[in-house]
C-alpha cells in the first residue's frame, strides 16, 4: 500500500498568518480576526481578477510582515489558486523576488502548499516559506459558470465562493503552532456529475484522507480538538459525517467544516462558502486565532478540492476529487 | 537573498521512464525512443482532451512497468499540464491508487515535478515518485488560441504545441542516473505581451534560473554535458544564450533546447516545439537515452514556463515566466 502520510520530526512552525476577505464574508465570522475587512471588492481594481491577484499578494505580503520578517528573509512561495494558469499565484509571484513554486489542488490548494512547505523545511532545505490561496465569488462565477449579467438561479445544493485569501509562513522555529504530520491523498470520484454539488462531490475524499490520516497514526479522531474540512458545504459536512460513521470513526462532536460555518446568515449561499479562499480565510484569521489562545490546541486541517474543469464536464466526465490533510499542533 | 538551490544528499535516481508521442513528432528526434508512438493523435479517444489524458495515463503507467514495477510500489504521483484545472493530470491520477500531488508550472512542469519528487525522496519521505506531463497540439491551440477549424495563419514567431507525455519514476535507488541537485526559480516578466512570442518570454527566466544555478553550486557551464532547455524554440535559444553571455557566461557549446530539435522539418512548427509535453518526451526517451548509453553523463535540466492565461492577455497583462531546473548525473 503507498505510503500517504509524513510525520514531521522537527515540527515545522506557523509564525504568522495573512488574510484579507470580501464584505460578505467579513460579516461572518472571520470578520474580526482578517488583516484586512474589504468594503469593496474590487479592491481598486478594474477587473475581479486583478482584485483577487492583489488579495493574493496582500495575504502573502502581510503574513510576512505579521512574521516581523522582510521579503529577503523568505526563501519560496508555495501557491495555486482557481483561476486558469492559476495566473492568481504567478501574478501575485511577479511581485515578490523569491522562488515560486506553482500547485494547483482546487479548493484543497491551503493543505496542499501548506503540507509541502512543512516538508520542505523539515527536510532542512528552506528555513521560511509562504504558503497561501485566494479566490474570488465574481472572478470564479463567470470563469466556471455563468456570467454574473445572467442572473442565473442558483441550485439549493449550490456554495458561495469566498472573497479572501490567506497565507501564512512556514519556519523552522519561532512558534508554538507546528505543522506535525501531512497526508496526501489520493484522487476518489464517486461519479458525481453535478457540477452545483460540490459538497457530495468531495466528501468521499475528504472521508478517505481523514481515515488514511488515522489509520497511519494510530489516532482515535477524538486526538483532535477539530477536524476541519475545506468547503464541504453543510450537505457535504452531513456526507462526510455519515461516511465516516459507517467505517466505524465518529468524527461527529469535533468536525467542522469551514464552509459550512464561514457566512452567519445564508441567503444566496444555501450550503455556506467554497472555494480555495474559504479554507485560507478561516483557518488563517479564526481558526489561528483559536490556535494562538490555545483555546484549541489540536487541528486536522484537511480541505478538499474538485478537479473539474467545464471542459471535462462538458464531455460528460464526472468529478474527481482530492483532499489534503496537515495536523497543527500546540507544542510547547 | 532567497536559496533558491538544493543539493541532494542522496541522490535519487531516475528509474525508468515512460513515453508517448503523436505521428509529427515521431518523425522527429524521439521518434526511434519513445515507448509507442502514435499513428493517430487521438489515441482511439473521441476528444483531444480525452487523447491528451490518456497519453499521460499510459507515460505513467508505461514509466512504472518499465521500472519493473507495479501500481503498488509507487508512494506517489507528481503531476500538472496545461489544460485548465490541469484536468489531464487529476483524471490521470483517477486511474491510481496512490496519492497526487497537483502541480503547475506550463511548460516547466517536468524540471518542477522532477525536483518536487527528488526533494520528498531525498528527504527520506517516499521511496518512488512518478513525475510526469503531458501536452497535446489540438486540445492546446483550442484552449489558447483559435479553434482549428479557423485555420488562422500562424505567425513566423510560434512554436508548435507537442504532442506527447513523458514520466519518470525517481527512487531511492536502483540505477545510477541520479537527480543531484535542484534550483527553483522565481518569476521573471520582462513585458512581453506577444502570446505568440514565448520563446522571447520565457528566455528571461531560463537564463535567471542557470545563472543562479551555477553560482549557487559554484560550477561553470562547462561542468554540464548539456544544458537542456525545454521550450524556448529556436528563437528563443538564441536570446537565452545571448543573455548568459551578456553576463559573462557562455552556454553556447553546449545548450540545447528540447522545442528547438523536437521536429526534424519545419514545416509549419516556425521556432520548433512547446508545450509540456515537449521538454518530457524529449527528455524521458531522447536523453535518457544518450544518458543511460553514458554519451551524456551531466545534464542541467532547465524546462522554463509562460504563465499566462487567455483571460490575463486579455486583460493587457504581459507575460509572468519561470524555470526551475535539476541536474542529473550518471553517478557511478
Amino acid at each position: 500500500m503507498a505510503k500517504h502520510t509524513i510525520i514531521f520530526d522537527k515540527r515545522p512552525r506557523i509564525l504568522s498568518t495573512g488574510t484579507v476577505a470580501g464584505p460578505k464574508e467579513c460579516a461572518g465570522v472571520v470578520g474580526k480576526y482578517v488583516d484586512k475587512a474589504l468594503a469593496d471588492d474590487m479592491f481598486g481594481e478594474s477587473t475581479y481578477e486583478k482584485a483577487e491577484c492583489k488579495m493574493l499578494t496582500y495575504a502573502i505580503g502581510k503574513a510576512i510582515e505579521n512574521a516581523g520578517m522582510k521579503e529577503e528573509d523568505i526563501d519560496m512561495m508555495i501557491s495555486g489558486d482557481l483561476l486558469n494558469q492559476i495566473i492568481s499565484a504567478s501574478f501575485a509571484a511577479r511581485d515578490f523576488d523569491f522562488p515560486f513554486l506553482g500547485v494547483y489542488g482546487a479548493c484543497s490548494t491551503m493543505s496542499e502548499s501548506l503540507a509541502l512547505a512543512a516538508a520542505l523545511i523539515d527536510a532542512g532545505y528552506f528555513k521560511r516559506i509562504v504558503a497561501a490561496t485566494g479566490s474570488h465569488f465574481s472572478s470564479a462565477e463567470r470563469q466556471y459558470r455563468y456570467p454574473l449579467e445572467l442572473g442565473n438561479t442558483r441550485p439549493p445544493q449550490s456554495q458561495w465562493t469566498v472573497t479572501g485569501a490567506g497565507g501564512t509562513v512556514v519556519a523552522d522555529g519561532g512558534s508554538d503552532i507546528a505543522v506535525t504530520g501531512a497526508t496526501f491523498g489520493k484522487v476518489v470520484d464517486f461519479g458525481i456529475t453535478d457540477v452545483n454539488n460540490m459538497g457530495a462531490a468531495m466528501a468521499p475524499a475528504a472521508c478517505d484522507t481523514i481515515l488514511t490520516h488515522l489509520r497511519d497514526t494510530g489516532r482515535e479522531a477524538d486526538y483532535y480538538d477539530l477536524i476541519v474540512t475545506g468547503d464541504l458545504g453543510a450537505l457535504g459536512s452531513r456526507i462526510v459525517k455519515d461516511l465516516t460513521w459507517e467505517k466505524g470513526v465518529d468524527i461527529q462532536p469535533n468536525h467542522v467544516d469551514c464552509g459550512e460555518i464561514v457566512y452567519n446568515v445564508i441567503e444566496d449561499e444555501f450550503q455556506g462558502g467554497s472555494g480555495a479562499g474559504c479554507s485560507a480565510v478561516v483557518f488563517s484569521s479564526y481558526l489561528y486565532d483559536k490556535l494562538k489562545r490555545r483555546e484549541i490546541n489540536r487541528v486536522l486541517f484537511a480541505a478538499t478540492g474538485a478537479l473539474l474543469s467545464t471542459v471535462s464536464s462538458g464531455q460528460g466526465e464526472s468529478i474527481p476529487c482530492i483532499c489534503h490533510a496537515v495536523s497543527i499542533e500546540n507544542v510547547r
